[in-house]
């Protein structure tokens, strides 16, 4: 007998025969004498339909009336879901994350768990009973509701896993499993049977959307096998999991690609310690995050200094590193909002040398011109006109033969 | 400085536009220098759209689920109106009945409120916040949510004066005040300034829908000045209170008249001990609300017994009492759904002999026919034609002079 934890995201759930579909699947994992624990997400377009309310309201609501709203699509869920569980006979209970005291910082809409009492749960385990846990959300010390922001059920899944020592988190979505690249860019694309948690670490930070990264993280901390399956379709899926000593390695498990990157560029610098700082400073204060950074040797005591952000904050970012250019005598600010960002991940990288080399050869052949190079002992990312992005994953595939099971030697 | 407990229900906070509606009059309250606690119904329809969803899933849900599921609704409205108030100035704090521990039995669907941790609550009143808090909820002691079943708002908004010592418990509603009758039956009827617990109970009692029976024998428990008044137009409402002895009261103060009475009579019944139990008990063991009970003195050892019941237990009502006739050797049940119950309410009957025969003779005048009499120390009730209803309440009003302000001498 394992202990599993089952999580279904609001696609899962997002109808009441959907729901009827998810309590199926449930019951198939007790059936088969697991003990089993699921959490939830609010049914599809629930949250949204919440806070086109609050906007009716408050152009700004406080936050913390803001979980306390956006808590209650949860737990409709758990309701429906329990229910469902008891109409084809599975005793099943439902918790809010306030009843078995899922216990998070203070920060309402980004919460992070503390701490699980995990007593309750047990108690239900013990006697038959499926535990039905809303996702996203949790309480701080005082009691007041909190949500842990987008991808939170995920987190609550692995952490309930984490907390219970379960045997196996699996999150159920609308993919059967992580795969080499995305099968719309590369219909060749190759669902991976396992990964390990930096590699998937890697891919969601680089683009890949099928995990959050923060419960990527989670599960890596408290060694927990996470499973990425397919709520509408039977399979395997993809098990994430530490890296395994007697396996080879792949070189790369997969090539991960983002399209709204933007670069910006301030040129002119006057080349003196504390450059990087003054710029970047002032760009997360403004809470837009940067992603690659690069500083070039400067001539004549000037320099350039680029990096990239996401796209969507381009404009703001430029309007305020106009007074940042003109205090530090640069010369202009330029964007460039055209760009794509492509990674390969692997852990096969560490010990191989010359993956760099034939990534940036293949592009080259075809033209590409790489404007960007960033890498990490695992990944290597560069950045390109967005108008090759396809392209180029097309190419690095075909390149590192992703389509075939076997690992590449270079 | 009074501490104040407002209660809006359902209709009142039935849409975005109402909501605002209910945080401009909690601001003015709020703005004559009160603490105002204030606790909401789930806005008008949701708690259906919830259980129609329930239904869906499972023909006879569960009923702990039913509670999760429903009390997100009430969940909604606090965040909402919370979110109102901060838009216009006013410092609020919603809390779910769980968070302020408004502690229940564990009867699912109609809990019973057993005590309230007002500490919390204090704690932001004396920081100058409004509380509002979700209606119709609490958690039993092993915080699993429950509601208190129909009106429960009510209830929590009563509950929370008396846990508190709150100065008024203002009820919000759809009618300005209680009426010395339904002003759609008599267009004289009067608002009344005034009125006593005994009274009120004994006019829900027997029909008049403006408060829930068990909010009001709750504030006449703990002596919690309630007062009922329209959320949508101001007035001073009707102040529902301890008899002043100082005062004169009306003999007088209003008249109910329920229109979905059913009589039921089984004749031919040996008139010998244990009938009515034999007969009441099968009824109630159905869960059929009996209201009142004649048994005429019999001749030949045999009797009628009569009683009345809601006329949409009819039917159910006979099919069980048929065993039972065949049982006791009685000759047969009839039934009889055209049944109007109308009811003189008044402290001032105490005190006056001659009530029931001038109500007596001015239905007889107009040829209306009593079927059935019972009374209590303040209120005299009875069952007529369900035609002659409307006429009966307009000749007795008119009797009793309820359009003037002035108490009546018989």
């Amino acid at each position: 007998m394992s202990l599993l934890v089952e999580k279904y995201g609001g696609t899962s759930v997002g109808s009441v025969e959907r729901i009827r579909a998810v309590a199926e699947n449930v019951a198939a994992s007790a059936g088969q004498g697991h003990q089993v624990i699921v959490v939830v997400s609010a049914m599809s377009g629930e949250t949204n339909r919440l806070l086109a309310l609050a906007d009716e309201v408050h152009k700004d609501p406080p936050a913390r009336e803001i979980d306390v709203l956006v808590s209650t699509g949860e737990q409709v869920t758990i309701a429906l879901l329990s229910m469902a569980l008891d109409d084809i006979g599975v005793k099943a209970r439902s918790y809010t994350g306030g009843q078995i005291r899922i216990l998070t910082d203070d920060i309402h809409g980004r919460a992070r768990i503390q701490s699980i009492d995990a007593a309750k749960v047990k108690s239900d385990l013990d006697k038959g009973r499926v535990v039905v846990i809303a996702g996203f959300q949790g309480v701080d010390s005082l009691n007041n509701i909190t949500t842990l922001g987008r991808g939170g059920s995920d987190t609550t899944a692995v952490a309930m896993a984490a907390a219970l020592n379960a045997d196996e988190c699996r999150i159920y979505t609308d993919v059967d499993g992580v795969y080499t690249t995305d099968p719309r860019i590369v219909p060749e694309a190759r669902r991976l049977d396992r990964i390990t948690f930096e590699e998937m670490l890697e891919l969601s930070g680089a683009g890949a959307k099928v995990l959050q990264i923060r419960s990527v993280e989670f599960a890596g901390k408290y060694n927990v096998p996470l499973r990425v399956l397919s709520s509408f379709k039977p399979g395997p899926g993809t098990l994430i999991t530490y890296e395994d000593k007697s396996m080879e390695q792949p070189l790369i498990s997969g090539i991960a690609c983002t399209l709204d990157e933007a670069k910006v560029t301030v040129r002119g610098v006057p080349d003196r310690p504390g450059i990087a700082y003054s710029i970047l400073g002032a760009v997360s204060d403004a809470h837009v995050i940067v992603d690659m950074i690069v500083q070039n040797i400067g001539s004549d005591g000037m320099t350039d200094f680029t990096f990239t952000i996401p796209s969507t904050d381009l404009q703001k970012c430029i309007a305020l590193l106009d007074p940042v250019v003109e205090q530090l005598g640069a010369s202009e600010v330029v964007g460039d909002s055209d760009l794509a960002k492509i990674s390969l991940v692997g852990v096969g990288m560490r010990s191989h040398a010359g993956i760099a080399t034939t990534m940036f050869e293949a592009l080259s052949e075809k033209g590409i011109n790489i404007q960007m190079i960033s890498t990490s002992e695992i990944k290597i990312s560069v950045t390109i006109d967005k108008e090759y992005a396809e392209l180029a994953v097309r190419t690095l595939h075909k390149t590192f033969d992703l389509e075939e099971t076997t690992s590449v030697v270079v």
